[in-house]
Order: structure tokens, then sequence, then C-alpha cells
């Protein structure tokens, strides 16, 4: 086992510098590689896949919920994106600007978008006309620049590839309801598919988005404690539809301006995987998105008949996503490479398993070896498979629970925030001075205002006016 | 049956003004719209259907010819793009440079990507070392920009996407094997999913890729006669392994540079699907690659028993892409609508075919009425759109072989293209100084030369010299 030792070593260990664990595993398990382009990352064949199994369980959810896809230009010209005074405040700082075509110095500049609002405000205003043209309820999957300064894999890039829902409503109430269906729709993503729970909640007025009236959140929690905002659901009122003359006849003749929505989760949620599921063997990864769900690695290769099994047993799992290592690497080597890789059963196959009409699977997140006859292999597959997706629901939700930390005062917080990890739940009066003076005596910024609210004192944690609503605080990503 | 004449009427004859018509078919099928980015276009949800499904059917092929997807980023530095002499000269003319981000100018100028070869070769150069890291079988799906002066939806825009294959291989003799493989799998994919039949050839000297050492095409026929190169695979030596010093240690632990290949086709197949079948009615989709297979049509709507029996023939076929249209337009709106978004099969159900337990099926290509007894309904579709899928296929190569000419003198062959619409085939000696001049004269380009050889002279036909080949010439897109 000494190829093992040697290729586990190679990482470091989570617990004794987690932001390096991190950059280790992703370059380890070949998840991302640099490039010469400051901030921008190749996302290699095992990092993409992943992307694809999330990209493909979220389209039919949002194909299932009424929406079709569509693609705006990657362009924005600068007038267009400073029709709406908000959003171009928050946007414009980080922008990329295209300023020549060819060799020829364009009239107006052009930003690479950064969030397609505005694009899909033109467009909007172009196509609708009468209630009969609403809803739209349109998504589209891209990649985004954002000029960033300090860049991290996955969690903060210069481009990063996203899907954004836009959709336009003929009503308030209407266009609410997408928000928060949406907002439903990743939650349960993140929990069904990534195995990741998440508190869903609404960002405070300082926290939103730029030309929102309202902005939902699910924030997770990473093994670290720090927080990752995983996906959010903006509600625009009928702001950017009258920035951009967005109106519709109504039934009775009347103009009226649509309500908008816009969501998006990006190639975030796999640092969110990274950060939630991984150990100091690499990545691990729930079944419903890993690209291999079992790798299966011939013991004693050489012997006649082992790699034919195995075949044969990759032939007849049919409806799982199976690999057969057949390379010249030691079986200790191939345990450690599929380890890191976060595949979530190994099956062992040699002469003697091949003697008992046997083989044994290996669960990558508990490392719990099952002995299997081969007769009931596929219904064990499929049942372990079950059991480790949640199982990784159920532990990532544990680790979350028990750093969860509720403050009634603001020492407590403070001291809280310095001493321990997580989630802090703590009242709030709803004013931004209290906001901004726990960002700087706590370090802590608001994750949201959870949905599920719950009074656990009557007082503001920081001015001791009486309190509005719980507020989840945390140190973010 | 006024409705359906007035919505048609709005569209140019194809054989009156086919630019014209193929814009207007363009809009009111609602498969783009313009936007305020000069050249760059919004794909609206009918557009994106069709390459959302080319694009699941193609990378199936990809997939099973053991390919893997990566996404690079869109930017490329300056310094990188002029790597390779031949390629900057092509490409750098005609790129989109961004030089400021945020309100910081660049150091570095960034082009945004016309086609990743660059990139793809840095990071080949970065993670290719051993011949066990061979072959290196990568393809992406993403957008490209090429600043472009006069742009044509879907033909030729700004803005485009795409699938990019790029390969790095041990062997001259792999990388040639890869480049041919490919280009079949796009003529087969062609043929057998989009029902245009395509000529395979080499590109001359003068027409190939920037950088390429050989660049294979697949050349279909418009129904205006023009042609339109449907896809490209270029096998590039190691030229680019030289400039970029992409290097691998083989067997006998001796240093080599590795030979590749490149590969592509864009959202172009669009347009050559309504540039092939379409008509004065409008699109004509195969139904391999039409979003929807069948639109089921109730007829006295209002009458009990009409929409519940629709609805419910819907819901019986299972493995079709079948809607209902439940709107308040009139059936012959509806009979239109559908002719105009080029849905293959039109399902009509009234009470009078209720009560006869049957429904009319009307094929898009021919108008053929199909009475059918509902028993039945699920293999006469399936049986309906296999012939409509070969159908199609069989009548685009009648009509390109109608407007396929051979011509052996110069003067037939100006005579011909002044005169007939098509290819034009004649002998060429391999001078660039003659493909010229057929140019300048003849305002023919040199489509390819046909894998499929044939000796219809033995002299050069603009020079009289000894002919090397047979080739395609025509007016192209």
């Amino acid at each position: 086992m000494s190829d093992q030792k040697k290729f586990v070593e190679e990482i470091t260990s989570r617990d004794v510098d987690f932001a390096k664990w991190y950059t280790d595993i992703v370059k380890k398990a070949e998840l991302i590689e640099y490039s010469s382009v400051r901030g921008c990352m190749v996302i290699r064949p095992n990092g993409y896949a992943i992307w694809e199994n999330i990209q493909k369980n979220l389209d039919e959810r949002f194909k299932a919920t009424g929406h079709e896809n569509v693609y705006m230009p990657m362009f924005i010209p600068e007038s267009l994106l400073q029709k709406e005074k908000d959003h171009v405040e928050g946007f414009a700082p980080e922008v990329a600007w295209v300023t020549h075509g060819g060799s020829e110095k364009l009239q107006e500049r052009l930003c690479v978008r950064p969030t397609s609002e505005t694009l899909f405000c033109e467009h909007y205003a172009n196509i609708i006309h009468s209630y009969r043209d609403l809803p739209k309820l349109y998504n589209q999957w891209c990649s985004v620049v954002r000029w960033e300064k300090t860049t991290r894999p996955f969690l903060r890039s210069l481009e990063f590839l996203w899907q954004e829902g836009h959709t336009a409503h003929a009503t308030e109430e209407e266009a609410r309801e997408e928000t928060i269906k949406m907002l439903n729709v990743y939650a349960q993503f993140c929990e069904e598919v990534l195995a990741i729970p998440v508190v869903k909640g609404q960002k405070t007025e300082k926290e939103k988005f730029a030309g929102a009236v309202e902005t939902y959140t699910i924030e997770s929690m990473m093994h670290d404690g720090k927080a990752l905002q995983s996906g959010t659901s903006h509600y625009f009122g009928d702001g950017f539809a009258k920035a951009f003359d967005i109106q519709y006849t109504d039934k009775n003749n009347q103009l009226q301006y649509v309500h908008q929505t816009s969501w998006g989760v990006s190639t975030r949620l796999i640092g969110a995987l990274i950060m939630v599921h991984g150990d100091d063997n690499g990545l691990v990864l729930p079944p419903a998105v890993a690209p291999t769900q079992v790798a299966i690695i011939p013991i004693a290769m050489h012997k006649e008949g082992v790699l034919d099994k195995a075949r044969e047993i990759a032939n007849s799992l049919t409806g799982f996503r199976v690999k057969v290592d057949d390379t010249d690497n030691s079986p200790g080597w191939k345990f450690s490479q599929y380890e890191m890789l976060g595949v979530p059963l190994r099956l062992e196959i040699g002469p003697k398993d091949i003697e008992k009409n046997q083989c044994v699977l290996v669960r990558r997140d508990t490392r719990e070896k099952i002995f299997t006859p081969l007769s009931e292999l596929s219904q064990q597959i499929s049942k372990t498979l079950q059991d480790i997706q949640k199982d990784m629901l159920e532990r990532a939700r544990q680790m979350r629970d028990q750093n969860t930390h509720d403050a009634v005062d603001f020492d407590t917080l403070c001291k809280f925030a310095d001493e321990k990890i997580g989630f802090f739940r703590a009242m709030w009066c709803g004013d931004v001075a209290c906001e901004e003076k726990i960002k700087e005596e706590a370090a802590l910024t608001s994750r949201c205002i959870p949905f599920e609210q719950e009074k656990i004192a009557d007082t503001c944690v920081c001015c001791k006016k009486p309190a509005k609503s719980l507020v989840y605080w945390g140190k973010a990503y």
C-alpha cells in the first residue's frame, strides 16, 4: 500500500490548511488547470463532467416548470448597460470592455456580459406586446465575466459558467410566485442531487442584487464552517420594465408594465461539492452527480479470466455509470485514484472472488466493505448508492446543525465569531447600521433572513431595539 | 382559410427573392431576433431547441468515439495568439479586443476567442508528458467571436455557437485517422439527422484553415444552388506542437512532438436546415431534429370531449415529441403556424373523427393526408416520421444531383456559372493561378477536392496542363 500512501500524502490535510487542501483537491482530482489568462481556468474533463450532470438535472427541472432555453449575445453596449441606474452601479466597476474589433476602434464600447438582465429586457421590449405574450419564462446557459481582483477556482473566477433565468409576468403576484418557485427548485436540487442542505431566506437590503426589489438566496455551510451563497433568485418588480419600457396591453386594452424575475446558479456549486463532502483522501461525490458511480478494479489482472469477468460485470450493470480500470497501474494506486476522484463505489474483483461468485464493494464515504454475491450485485449497488446519497445529505445536515449557534447579545456573538465556526443566528432590528457594526466588529456578514423564522430574543443583538427578524450571520466565500 | 392565406402571404416567395425569403423565415418562425449589438443575434426558443437537438445527437457521437468535453477560457492573451504564425495572420484581423477590466487598462490585450487552438495547445503543453497521456481527445461547446463586416443570421454572425474538437496524438497516422473519422461523423450526422447530403473532400491550399497542414470539409447545396461549408476537420501535423512545445516521452524514452487535429460545426447548420428544406410556407424540419414532431390540433375545440381526446392522444404517444395546441386561435391559423415552424406531422382530431375512432395526419413535407384509426396511431406516426426523414434526404440528394454539372473546358465552365445554379465539377492542375482565374472570371470558388475522384477529362479546365484532380466549384455562403 505504499503507492496509496504516497498518493494521498501529496495533498494537505483538510484540518491543517483548508484553503490549501481545497486547491490541492482541485488540481489533484484534475478538475481544473490554470491558464495564462489571470483568473480564468480550464475546466478539465473530470470537472466538466460534473457540470454536465448538474446542467442535465437542473435543465430537466427548468423545463418541467415551463421554461425554455434561449441564447443572448455575449456583448452589452455601454449605453444599454446604463439604462437601469442601480444595476450599472453594481456591475460597471467589474466588467471587461471590448474597445476594438479587428483593427478598428469601436464607436461605442461593449462589455462582456457580467449578467444579462439588460439584454433580456431589450429583447422583452421587442417581443412582448399583449397579455397573450405572457408569461415569458426564459433561461440561458452561458459563461459570464466579472473582473475580480482575487480569484479561486470555481468560487470566484473572472469567467464562470452558469445559467440565468429571466422571466416576465403580467402581475406582481405571478412574478413573486416564480421567484420563490425557482428558489425552491434550487433548494431541492441541492438537497436531492448534491446532498447539500441549504438555508432558504431573503437577503438584506445591503446584500441584495443590483437592481432587484428583493433577493432570495440558498446558503450552504462548507466543512470549515464558512457560508457559500449557492444560488439566488431575484424579484425585480417593474423597475427594469420602466427603465426598458416593457409594456403589454392587458385584457381591458390598458398598457401595463411587466413584472420580472431572474435567478441563477453557477459552477460555484462544484466548489460547494468539494468543500461540503471532500476529505483527506480527495473528493467525495454524491452518486446522483458523480460522472462515474462505480469503478471496477480487477485484482491480479494478469490471471486468466479476471479482466474478462470485470468487463462482463460492467456490461451487466445497466443503468449505472460504470468504469473498468484496465490500466497497468497497481490496485493500490487505483484505489487511491478513485478515492481522489470521489467515485462513490469501488468494486474489487479478483481470482478468489470469482471462485466464490462474489465481489467486494467499498463505499467511498464510509470505506465500509460489502461482500456481495454476483447474483445480487445490481440490487446491492442500487441500494448502496441510495444509502450513500441519503447518508451524505444527513452527515452534511448534522455538520451544519452542530455548527449553528444562537447568540442573543453582542458580546456572545463576537465571542462565538471568534471562537467557533459556522452559522450564527441572532435577532436583528432591520437597521443597516447594526448590520455594518456586526460586519466590522464580529467580521460576520448577514447571510439571509430565513423563511423559517424563530424568535430567540425580543431585541436586536446589536442595538437592543425591538427585533424584526432572525438572521443567519456567517463568514462567507 | 383566409387566416392561413394572410399568414403565409407575409413571407416572400422562395423563388422570387431567396435572400429575403430566408430572413423572413428566420423572423417569422421566431428562430432569431436582432439585438442592439451589430451582427449579434438573440437565438429564440424555436431556434435554440433545434440547436439543443443538434448538440445532444452530436455529443453522443463524440462520446461514442471516445471524446471528453472541457471548457477553456473565452479570452486569449495577444502574445499567446501570436505563437503560431499562420494562425495569427488568419485570425488577428477579425478578433474583438478587450483592453480594459473595470476601470483599469490591461497590460496585455486579450482577444475574445475566434477559435481555441492556442488555448488547447497551451493546456496540452502543461498536461502531456508521457506516451501514457496520449491521445487527448477533447471537445468544447462554446461561443466564439469573429468581427465580420457583413452578417446574416446563422450563416455569418459576429458571435456564434459551435463545438470545437481538439486532439493530440502520438503519431501522424493516428492524427490523420482522427481527422477523417470526425469528418465522417459530421457527414453521417448531416445525412442521418439533418437529412442533408454532403460532398466530403479536401480544401485546396488556398482555402485551408490558418495553421493547418490539411483541411477537410463537408459541402452541402442550398435550394438556390449555393454551397454551404457545413463542417471542417483539420490535420495540423506537428506545427502547433513545435510552436507551443508540446512534447512527450515515448516508450523508448525519446522526446517527440505530438500530432494534432481540430474539427468544428456551428449554428450555421440551422441555416443549412432552413435553406435545404424550407418552402414558401416556412420551415420544413426533419423529424430527427424537430423540437416538436407532432402538433395535435383539436377541431371544433368547443365541442365536448374534443380537447380531452386530443390530450388523451398526446399522453398515449410516448417516445415522440408531441404538442397539443389548445389556444383559442382558429384551426386554419394553427395549420399555418405549424407549417411555418416546420413541424413534420400535424394531427387533426374533431368530433367526426372521434365518432369514427380515427384522426387525420398531415405530412409537412408533402401535405399528404393520412386517415388513421386511433388503434394504429403510434405505429403509423412512427412509420410516417421515418418516411419523412428518408424522403427529405432523398429529395435533397436529387436536387443536388440534378444541379451538379460537369465542365471540361473553361468557356463551358464560365457559361454554366453564368446560366446554371449548383455545383460545377471540373478537372484542375493543382495550380493556385488557375484557382484564382476561375474565381475572377467565373466567380466560382473551389469547394473541395472530393474523396470520390473521377476523371472527367485529362487536362485542367483552365490552363489545359495535365489535371491532378477533380474539383467541386461553386458559389458559396
